[in-house]
């Protein structure tokens, strides 16, 4: 993939300052995979101390839309239309790691997955799995 | 209801420090239905400058969830085992407003749903329509 | 609605074959809100004897398009692209009535939801709930 | 796999009408593993003249459901909980095949997926993509 597109993606992605709340992170970028690390951070549990879902869902979805972005123009954007998460196990561990695929690039929509691991030392556990659209807009369009 | 319910409810809201992070709030427990309020503030938005839809997840999962507790007996609690998010607009205005509704609570599964409002002044303008499944689990059983 | 658009549907629904398999017929059109029915029939069943959930999202899924297009402007048709359904309760009495809405109805998306019920002499009891998204596409565009 | 968990999905799989109404079989049975077949015959189609979403549903909840079931004890059946389609392209071809794979095999829920591919001659073209959940409950006790 162009160094550009991996540009693009990591300065959209610095522009979430979400994604800086949650201390998350990109540390894979290819074409139609992206991958998105996050710390399962003090300020991020729900009420039994794992990971909330809103994390494991916030860094699936960033990871899954910016997977659909490597494979659209430079001059588009993604929205997310709809997204579904399952949820596999507890989010505990060291942290997130989120990566997103491509699985329909179209022109009007694209369908896309995302698997998200806990990753504890070596061992990683998978903790959801997510499917769902994004859309893709010209940019400043949103 | 009950004051213990709505007590409870506001212990658990209390000890998810996500929902601290997010600045989200509980402003009503009713039988069947809990609404969750949430700034969109400067650190939770997307790369276009809205609400993130972590942001608008997250606080739909929670008042969904809580909607789900309100029909359970006192010693449950639930996690949530899968959430679908269809993103109807744009998430600006003055805050979100996530109401939680519960569609059927069953002994294993409670299928519950969720609307998220932008409200900008006296206008509300529905952002998010969310439908999914929680477990209820013995406390202390994440 | 003007009388135009009800017949756009009629024709429209007995042009899919699968709902005369099923049995299907539309039951009810109005504004952003279309019915279908279907018999529980011996043909239609799962492995425990209750309707199957091919049937029920079958129908679910025509009442939520259809209810989708009585939005649209005539030279319209639209496709499913995304639906998830709950189920509720096992599907038994005479037959199933799904009634769909709309919850937004946008140029490229809309989303649209469905109740599926069952229904045994005069009572009902809802067996499904369904959530998803409906592309407008210039008839014949399939 | 044993021989008799293969035995039993087909007994289950003969014993669902709607499978029959369809024209659908089981053409694959492995551990975690099941693939459904069925034509795109002209009683299954939509108003386009395309397999109708209700029939890429059917099979793939079929090929998912007994996909966990092969991982589950001899006395055990399942029902669907909930599952989502995202419908990819039209289906056409000779026939549909979907392949239903187990994510998670737990005690009270296991999260399964199912791809439906449209088959013509020696090409394969991927129509549907599946996520759900389907919940293990005692054979007799639907």
């Amino acid at each position: 993939m162009d160094e550009e597109t991996a540009r693009r993606i990591r300065r959209s992605f610095a522009s979430q300052t979400m994604m800086a709340t949650l201390g998350a992170e990109v540390t894979e970028i290819a074409p139609g995979r992206v991958c998105v690390r996050a710390p399962i951070s003090p300020g991020a549990l729900q009420q039994q101390g794992f990971g909330h879902a809103g994390l494991t869902f916030a860094i699936g979805d960033s990871a899954a839309g910016y997977a659909a972005l490597t494979m659209l123009p430079p001059e588009m954007d993604v929205v997310t239309s709809e997204l579904k998460i399952n949820l596999l196990a507890p989010a505990r561990g060291d942290y997130l790691l989120a990566t997103g695929s491509v699985v329909k690039a179209g022109r009007r929509l694209c369908v896309v997955t995302a698997e998200v691991h806990a990753v504890t030392g070596e061992t990683r556990k998978q903790v959801a799995l997510l499917q769902g659209t994004v859309v893709p807009v010209p940019k400043g369009d949103g």
